[in-house]
């Protein structure tokens, strides 16, 4: 396969993955689909991964069966026909409610990640009566996610563990990099100048997030393609202090937020 | 140029883009990019143009020294050290307030685009004392540049229009496509399946925000990149309805809004 052109950026899926299980060498089974693909791969490509995928292997799971819901969760249920047991889950998993209205939960989970459901998800479990959870520590998976497949490939990859959030305002889902290895998460360009040479006041640029982004592009949701890999990617690897990016720089610091 | 491999995704930036001043062709400066960069285009390539030049060549842009400041806008700018004619301007373009507290505005424009400043901005306006507004009508402007573009290139190329909006929770800018024309803005995955033939229920993807930030991938805010040409998507150009996409589709319907 020919290079891209120079400049380009090229978002390739990992195809063949198959159902991941509690257990399972995910890097193992994404070089496989790497290699299968003919893609290598090369040092300082990205490779996004969704949580989903993630957390199945590290077994981040639980047992509908097993929750006992307690009375807010059942009431709450009750109104809005949901699952008393996942509502559970969902109370469990927030450290801080942020809106519980029409049947919504939009909730501070422990990591700080606002969401709704505390990224907890039925759809695509891979088994009927088990909820997904979000990784314990999203940086954490992608850091040994990163160090594994450069024990098995010999290649320094940056990785970004991804989910699908929703917005206020905007509809429809986007990705958020819950988790991010070996790459700046968020640019800040604060005190560069622009083309004008005027001062670029206060731009901060989600690079993790709109890599995630680029990367569901060439996913698909009722298909199997629970990872892609990012080549030509030019941005910075680590700030100016030379530390590298991690999923918390995107959350938006408390005291900067209008929308707690 | 060799072709991607089979679904892969590749995100050109266009290069040697002159300042687009009022009145320009700018799908002519744009077709000039891409051929000096042999880069075609092909019918179904994705052109991500940032609302920046969209502006400067409708000459959606205020002279400052023209504005004259309200008690509001001279009292709010005094409290918090902003230019009063800037000030001014963003509550003209703005039809409600969201937030107005620590001396940011969040308001909704008359479009309907909830944002800080009314995506009013003074960087890389290309001159001193000129503020660029949105354009008029996003969707029509992103229109009449994908039927100037088919004139003069025989190819039928999707467009959108792109923005750097903020968000709640989430720190960092990322690209909001306020202009939509040959594509599907939104993708509506409700009543499909998964993989594991579970119904997906309440998934729609935000496809043309992905697309823009895909696109700001290959840009650069401190040089001049103000487009990148996507080839290789494969996502659907029209509802089943067969309407095509609008970046009005991404305003979240206000009753189903919990952060109005």
């Amino acid at each position: 396969m020919s290079d891209p052109p120079p400049a380009a950026l090229t978002v390739f899926p990992l195809l063949n993955i198959p159902e991941v299980r509690p257990g399972d060498d995910l890097a193992e089974l994404l070089w496989k689909s790497m290699r299968e693909g003919g893609l290598g791969p090369l040092a300082g490509d990205v490779l996004v991964v969704t949580q989903k995928v993630v957390s199945k292997a590290e077994g981040a799971r639980v047992k509908l069966d097993s929750v006992q819901p307690s009375e807010q969760a059942r009431a709450w249920a009750a109104a809005w026909g949901h699952d008393s047991r996942q509502v559970e889950l969902v109370l469990r998993e927030s450290k801080r409610i942020v809106k519980m209205e029409r049947g919504l939960i939009i909730s501070e989970t422990k990591h700080g990640f606002i969401c709704a459901n505390a990224g907890i998800d039925l759809s695509n479990a891979g088994e009927e009566g088990i909820a997904l959870l979000l990784p314990d520590d999203p940086d954490a998976s992608a850091r040994r996610l990163r160090e594994r497949l450069l024990a098995l490939t010999g290649q320094d990859l940056a990785v970004i563990l991804s989910d699908s959030f929703g917005r206020p305002w905007r509809q429809g889902l986007t990705q958020a990099a819950i988790g991010v290895s070996g790459l700046l998460a968020l640019l800040d360009l604060r005190g560069e100048r622009d083309a004008d040479g005027r001062k670029l006041h206060g731009t901060l640029i989600a690079l993790a997030d709109e890599l995630a982004d680029a990367a569901d592009l060439v996913s698909s949701k009722t298909a199997r393609v629970p990872a892609a890999l990012i080549r030509g990617y030019r941005g910075p690897r680590r700030g100016k202090s030379g530390r590298e990016g991690s999923g918390r720089d995107l959350l938006r610091p408390p005291e900067e937020d209008l929308f707690r």
